[in-house]
């Protein structure tokens, strides 16, 4: 124990945690890591601005039964318990505090079933999410949750963020899809939560409290997702813009056309440069805004969509519009938008928003970002689900600089205010994690908190689940 | 008071309850409603078989500070709240209690907004849904949700039962649309649940937990729904069957076809002839069983569509399939299907069911469904949305036949149990209510229970919402 001075509190409690780490040890066996060296990859997720120390213990659960065992003990021996998918949060609502085990569920990663009749798929929550989409579409299915994580994070991962996506703007996000979830309670039971029927109103909707939660009120240990058929090919239209402010014009005008895209991204020019300086794709850099369209209406009804997205692009002063079917350039714009954020995370440490305006303030607020980083003095890249509101500004900063480092935490603040000032929202689909709770404390009333408060209370009765984040 | 016996315990409470009803006089005047001529008809809902008595008082709110006077008030004088909105339910989730106050919002009948921008509408509890839709439609707009009830029920009362309908299939059922909620709490207080942007994972998702629960968790006061564009025409497939198995094994088929209708549902025989008999629309009464397809796929794909539909039928042994676009005899055919339930209670009491089974499970279901017919002498009618396996198994009694009665109720029961067995649930989108509370005993797991029952404690911690209702 000696490697572990930051999660005790005294003789005591050390020999407490010493009795309690031989226990965890005795039951699972190999599941436990204890030495630093082993636990420092479990100890935070992506979001490294946001603080961590190492845990006491990791727990590698390779079942549900490992999962109770877990719990059951944390609970006698009152440590909390930190649940973790693949690590790829951007909100550090996997990061370890003092005295707590993480539990990682990575290694409960197979599908389980996927019901062609039913149109539905069970999956432990360490699938990852591309993996569960690739299983389905042999059978001729669709998992449309698509967050640009998908090749990396997991679908318990996903569920405990509620996770959107690309493809959200017309197919919803992770918890329009969760029929049903077993879970590891805060008594250590476990629970299905939800139906696997298509409807169901049997009792309050839990599942669906649970989805979006982080970890905060018990462990999801199994998914069940709802399918779609395997849709038809989708059609792009890219347009190239001098600003933002067209861009969001677009936008606006895109979705007042009455088409409704299967995806509608924005992507500025830093994210571009970084992408491609990283894996050299050529893309193409002659505009300072990309806007990517998609639509997934089959036949002359989808042509006569993609004909519209391109009048509203056109409309609002795109410079240079193209349409494509599944040409190699629209593809390699759409791995442009997904690999945006690991390309700028080499440039530096990266402080990712999530805020969500409604869709007519899209221009508004992009403007805003571009006035906060010039008065904050820090570079801010954009990508976005811009049909949904849902926009990601990444503030960069240089490797070693505290004072750029110190404004771009205030630029964060000041965003978040002003998605709130706009009617939106601190977070879209990253969820709350410890990022963003100062935002949360300020976009919800007090009686809204008292309530999450008692729901916390009422499901988590010893508040062992991820103590710290997702709620103020 | 003297009206009133059955709802005080004893002399000192109808001295305390004469108090408080002078006190919700005196601050809401012509809104409260005492003598039981008038609250006749606020004492149940249209689940004639659930038990009810008599309220206190109806308070009819005409806002959001009604019903903050009302509750307060309960709050402080221990009276138990029964929300309702048009009484339109089926599980007797809307009736009164002994010491009750039924709070209706039925002339909080107001759309407040519709963003065509955002697509959302903002609408006072008492808005009937009919008017909702018609209200958007002007603005090319579209909220799906549409049950059978829609001419009648409100959008309160839709979201107290996440109410599905006919085109929840494809379009998903009244949660799927509820972005926001204002809510009177168990406190008291008034609070915005969830958010009027597209995305929001900003705290657990209490919006959420309110749809479905019943007025058992506070009292919705104004929804925030989303909406689609207005869809395109659909197309109809009618298809005859001598069985409910043949039916059971076209509904499957046409699943199973890759096609994804906007509507199927099934009809038989009792139910066509019921609401011929009323309406005399001449249908043509010449199937044992009708399946009503629809798609509103547009052009050729849904041409292609319908044309599986059609395949589907008659692979499964449709005597007769017809296909049309919006002929006459196929939105007679529906508006029968939405007037079964009215034309079937003109001919004796209905205990209606709203199980929901896996879509491969209708057939058997079905077959059971005509064995428990058989096996207890009780004449029981079908409708059902057979796309998603929510059956409508309609049990219909002579009025008077008190021994009947008594085998519908045993039957009413079993059929629970078929469903639960074949992995389904007791209500698919009709609610708890009072009817289904024994068989959602048997359908949750006790752990389950605890967590609903620590739910409520939390959100209502003076037990003042409809009592007795929703959860066990």
């Amino acid at each position: 124990m000696s490697d572990q001075p930051d999660t005790t509190r005294g003789t005591g409690e050390t020999g407490d945690r010493r009795d309690f780490l031989q226990l965890l040890t005795a039951r699972l066996g190999s599941a436990v890591l204890t030495e630093r060296s082993s636990t420092a990859r479990y100890a935070h997720d992506e979001a490294e601005w946001a603080p961590y120390v190492p845990p006491l213990a990791v727990v590698r659960a390779a079942s549900t039964d490992d999962v109770v065992e877990a719990v059951r003990l944390c609970l006698e021996h009152g440590v909390a318990v930190v649940p973790r998918g693949a690590g790829t949060g951007l909100s550090g609502g996997a990061n370890a505090g003092a005295d707590t085990v993480v539990l990682s569920l990575e290694r409960m990663d197979r599908v389980l079933e996927v019901d062609t009749q039913e149109k539905l798929a069970v999956a432990q929550p360490g699938v990852v999410n591309d993996h569960l989409r690739a299983v389905v579409a042999e059978h001729g299915l669709w998992y449309p949750p698509d967050p640009a994580s998908a090749p990396w994070s997991t679908i318990g991962g996903n569920v405990a963020t509620n996770a959107g996506g690309l493809c959200c703007v017309k197919y919803g996000v992770t918890g329009d899809y969760v029929r049903e979830l077993e879970v590891v309670t805060g008594t250590g039971e476990v629970v299905r939560l939800g139906h696997r029927t298509a409807k169901g109103v049997a009792g309050y909707d839990l599942k669906s409290l649970f989805v979006g939660s982080e970890g905060t009120l018990g462990v999801v240990t199994e998914v069940t997702v709802r399918l779609r058929p395997a849709r038809p090919p989708e059609r792009t239209v890219a347009g190239y813009f001098d600003s933002v402010v067209e861009a969001g014009a677009a936008v606006a005008a895109t979705l007042a056309s009455g088409v409704v895209p299967s995806a509608l991204e924005l992507v500025d020019r830093a994210c571009l440069e970084a992408v491609d300086d990283w894996k050299k794709m050529g893309l193409s850099l002659e505009a300072n805004v990309v806007l990517l369209g998609r639509t997934d209406t089959p036949g002359a009804d989808g042509e006569a969509d993609a004909d519209a997205i391109r009048a509203a692009f056109e409309g609002a002063g795109a410079g240079f519009v193209a349409v494509s079917g599944d040409s190699q350039e629209s593809e390699a714009l759409f791995a442009a938008r997904r690999l945006a954020y690991p390309a700028l995370e080499r440039l530096g440490p990266v402080l990712t928003e999530d805020v969500c305006v409604p869709v007519g303030h899209v221009p508004t607020m992009l403007e805003r970002i571009q006035t906060t980083a010039t008065a904050y003095d820090v570079h801010i890249a954009n990508i976005a689900h811009a049909g949904d509101g849902n926009l990601h500004p990444l503030i960069i900063t240089r490797p070693g600089d505290d004072a750029q480092r110190e404004r771009a935490q205030q630029a964060f603040e000041i965003i978040l205010a002003d998605a709130l000032a706009l009617g939106g929202t601190v977070t879209g689909e990253h969820g709350v994690g410890l990022l963003k709770r100062p935002g949360l404390g300020r976009e919800l009333a007090g009686e809204v908190v008292a309530m999450q408060r008692a729901v916390k209370g009422a499901l988590d009765p010893h508040g062992i689940f991820n103590p710290g984040k997702a709620i103020v």
